[in-house]
């Protein structure tokens, strides 16, 4: 499965390569098409619930000294990477920036780790693959799984096949930086439940709330990592099971949610393959704040300016979201996850999520 | 092991409840003495090599209001977390906060998780305990650990029998929040290497320097965890191996090292616990981004002013820092761990630690 993706990659960045070299036989200038990548070429794409870029596009051509010099770094970089995938090695981005050092021709190093991402980032809208197909490793790691779940991860040392209750410590499993190296074998689980934070993370392992519920406890560990949403995007698809978000109830857990369900514009073309648009938001709603009478904090001037920019923000235009948003900008207050405690320890258990989930059509 | 520690705990607290018991009816005020916590109570025990609290105490006494009201909050928490123990049960430093709103008395209810806080830390240093033996888990996860180490860890759902390489995938070993539930069971590694970021502690694991030589990989995440730096002290007294710290070459990862080795004034009285005096530090060393000629940033005003308050630090009074930090001044350069790939993706682990730690003595 992923070494297929990975042959493709590398087909595709010497089909890159080879274009240049027509282009040369051509007369042409060599130049290289890349869709543009601001806010008004992005599209929401009805049928895959996603956003997307619109039909302009940018290009890169050798037509200048300056232009000339990018497309010799892309060059440079296609054949980096297309050796690393043969050798069947891995790179960080900002390794990738420093090994530039080490070229032998100036021109193509890098002046900044800026200039190498956005070129990754070009090689992956331009060839369709993505950073994990190129053997790119993100730097930040991904979070930790605890569930009824049974997987296989291809490492270099080999095969593991691990349960992620039986065969690891209360810690969970770790996610590697490609998702992609996994399989999933078994999986008695109903619905996997994002959660925002390590103490909430922690009560719902702790009271066993995912042997109860055959809940797969995905951590995000704050603002996820790739490499969290493309395992949380696999394990719905794949399993074919609801996905919800618990966070905090305050602006910035919006967004980790809207990062889960819809992805960024600035990385619109990895909305597919990062993205879960069916994932639901289970709370910290501001409507429950009102509902348990949770402890609050009032809002500060700059939650309020990230709750109206939400309600411009098209990834927020829904009912749902409006009511939610409004409601909190009247009450004036936001409450953190780990406020249920104010009920008792098993409260968030015993209590709010059965109540949530059964409210959401999740139970 | 783990459960002794937390029956003596949970004696601890009684005696100090039975402590204001016998106050009243000595018909004394009630108090609670404290060392007083300030950077000119701290000493270095010369035995221990640890930073430890001096002589001077702070009595916290009934004897207004607003102290009768803390020893109140006192015995609160001292019966929550007596009961907690007892029913094998834990929580975090957040949820003891809010959980303070159930309690039936008002005024025991803390102010601020500040208060709560503050409150704990006083309790581990007069019962002598930790809060990881209170039950109480760090909101921050630990980080995760790749290499030759088969360990037993107790968790809530049984025993997990776990091999650090052959029974995990490439994440590696997810730390517990509580170490403390782990017994090392066998161990061929030769050395601990812990390791700043997460795209070093990768590329060591992808070119399998810990298989080659038998080298523990601690990721630090970048300021470690309490559960990671309690792990690296129980992994070097009782595998009896060198602890070396690989990060950054800039006075913020300086400072990460010397969380390893000394931890930090504010939790002096729990040096004994969490740090680990005999760490050495492998680098980026001022001295190697000079010999290895490595790609480097200016140092920022912050950074030197960083670097300059070292210069006064006790924990950084030796004559290698002293040398380093001068030296560091004097090139006006930082540079990055990774900055080592520009001498191509292997130089790391076939050149720099091998140089490095024969130079230490450690290999």
């Amino acid at each position: 499965m992923s070494a297929d993706n990975e042959q493709q990659a590398r087909e595709q960045l010497i089909d890159l390569a080879a274009q240049f070299y027509d282009q040369f036989e051509l007369g042409e200038i060599p130049h290289m098409d890349v869709p543009t990548r601001t806010k008004s070429n992005i599209e929401y794409d009805e049928d895959l619930d996603v956003w997307v870029y619109g039909d302009r596009t940018s290009t890169r051509s050798a037509n200048s000294v300056r232009g000339a010099r990018k497309l010799l770094k892309a060059v440079y970089t296609i054949e980096f990477l297309s050796d690393q995938l043969e050798q069947d090695r891995s790179s960080t981005l900002r390794e990738l920036y420093y090994l530039s050092e080490s070229w032998d021709n100036e021109n193509a190093q890098f002046n900044d780790q800026d200039e190498s991402n956005q070129l990754v980032e070009d090689l992956e809208i331009v060839s369709g693959a993505t950073r994990e197909d190129f053997h790119m490793r993100p730097e930040e790691s991904g979070a930790t799984i605890m569930g009824p779940l049974f997987l296989r991860e291809q490492t270099r040392r080999g095969e593991r096949e691990i349960h992620c209750q039986e065969d690891v410590g209360e810690g969970g499993y770790q996610i590697p930086n490609n998702p992609d190296t996994i399989e999933f074998l078994d999986s008695d689980a109903e619905f996997i439940l994002c959660v925002e934070t390590g103490g909430m993370r922690d009560r719902l392992v702790e009271n066993g709330f995912d042997e109860e519920y055959g809940a797969l406890i995905v951590h995000l560990k704050g603002q996820p990592a790739r490499a969290t949403r493309r395992i949380t995007k696999r394990l719905h698809d794949e399993l074919d099971i609801p996905v919800t978000v618990f966070a905090d109830g305050d602006p910035w857990s919006y967004r980790i949610y809207a990062s889960v369900a819809y992805g960024s514009i600035k990385s619109a073309h990895l909305s597919e393959y990062l993205a879960t648009p069916e994932a639901q938001y289970i709370g910290i709603q501001p409507a429950d704040i009102v509902e348990y009478d949770l402890p609050t904090d009032p809002l500060s001037d700059s939650d309020i300016n990230a709750l109206e920019s939400e309600l411009e923000d098209p990834r927020f235009q829904t009912d749902y979201w409006e009511e939610q948003i409004e409601l909190q900008l009247d009450i004036g207050k936001k409450a953190e996850q780990q406020a249920l405690a104010s009920r008792g320890l098993d409260f968030v258990t015993e209590t709010y999520l059965p109540e949530r989930l059964e409210a959401m059509g999740v139970l």
